[in-house]
């Protein structure tokens, strides 16, 4: 008698980032590959994850011109120079040591949102090559996790 | 002649909501939580979604100085004064019988989305002391839904 | 002997999609649902995935004047007008054969995300009535993919 049951896996890794500028995309797309390829599993889907509220994940194209689009848009649309309740608040408790006030950073993470999914397929991401996978630094610099999580057969 | 195998466990719960204002941002990380713990799921993650057309799923701070910023970011990029061709539509069906028009929020919830997954590490969500997680009312006040799934072993 | 193990299934499909204009909201509902009625899955969840740099993914309600509201905001807070520098990159590289800029389509699609996931009951999506599924086009009219995968029992 022999049985063949497939058993669905979970791997899961954290990868480690230093953020340099405020705002920076940083392409996690390489380290993301080898987390999926040292999961062993073939078929699923690979969760991407920013455990912080002023750093969010996006997929999209790296070509460094853009980036900077994405930077002037993300500017324009959730100002610095406004005034943000939150830097009060942080004020108050002290709780800006270094003088800095990053109310504008979680609003932009707001908008772009902290999680993104990508199936797989035979043990690759479904990703084209213009696709790259980033952490969404709104707060930088900083040290910064991603958690990856890699589900399936 | 002994088998253990681990099966894939899914495990879905509805969390009832009533929010008071137009724009609300309320806290549901303690519902989630007790969610994930019931579910007796130990790795894996769990998926937040907001099965809404007008209230999206978001995961930040929660200071109640910072949510009032998130409240104006929004009404600026999507201003409530602004011509929404949506309202003129409902106007017409008679769908707004309480006078409400909510071209405005449809679009601010486009831009939060309406789902976000959080892997699990020991039957724990992997959030750390300063993550919440929202549901963002954008229409409000209402009765909503918030469906919290977990998936894992 | 006789044992009753359920194994945890995957199933994954394509949609393809001809766009028309350069924003646009397909409606790919319908096909969603008959990937998961096809999947045979009863308890789990789907992911909407979009292998793309200028067209998201999005939940929303399908009437048509609230998708040229969406549209409007989206031009409004991405302006067609503005200067992308991606623009000027792609330009000196001759990849642009068209006289297409779409510096702002990237822009555009950052914001709205390239994937969302909707929980199962019974083999349906936990979509309501007033729910559709899109794949936002912001750089058409091309051909598109969408990447559909269910997950679960």
């Amino acid at each position: 008698m022999r049985l063949k049951i497939k058993k669905m896996k979970i791997y899961r890794k954290k990868i480690q980032i230093k953020s340099e500028s405020q705002i920076e995309f940083i392409d996690i797309t390489d380290k993301v590959e080898e987390i999926v390829e040292n999961s062993g599993i073939r078929e699923g889907q690979v969760l991407i994850y920013s455990p912080h509220t002023s750093a969010g994940i996006i997929i999209n194209h790296n070509e460094p011109m853009l980036l900077q689009d994405f930077m002037r848009v993300l500017y324009r649309i959730v100002p610095l120079g406004d005034r943000y309740s939150h830097d009060l608040f942080e004020l108050k408790k002290n709780q800006i040591s270094d003088g800095r006030s990053n109310g504008h950073s979680h609003c932009k993470t707001m908008l772009l949102g902290t999680s993104e999914s990508v199936p797989l397929d035979g043990g690759k991401m479904l990703i084209t090559e213009r696709q790259s996978i980033f952490l969404a630094e709104m707060d930088g610099s900083r040290s910064r996790d991603v958690v990856v999580q890699v589900i399936g057969l």
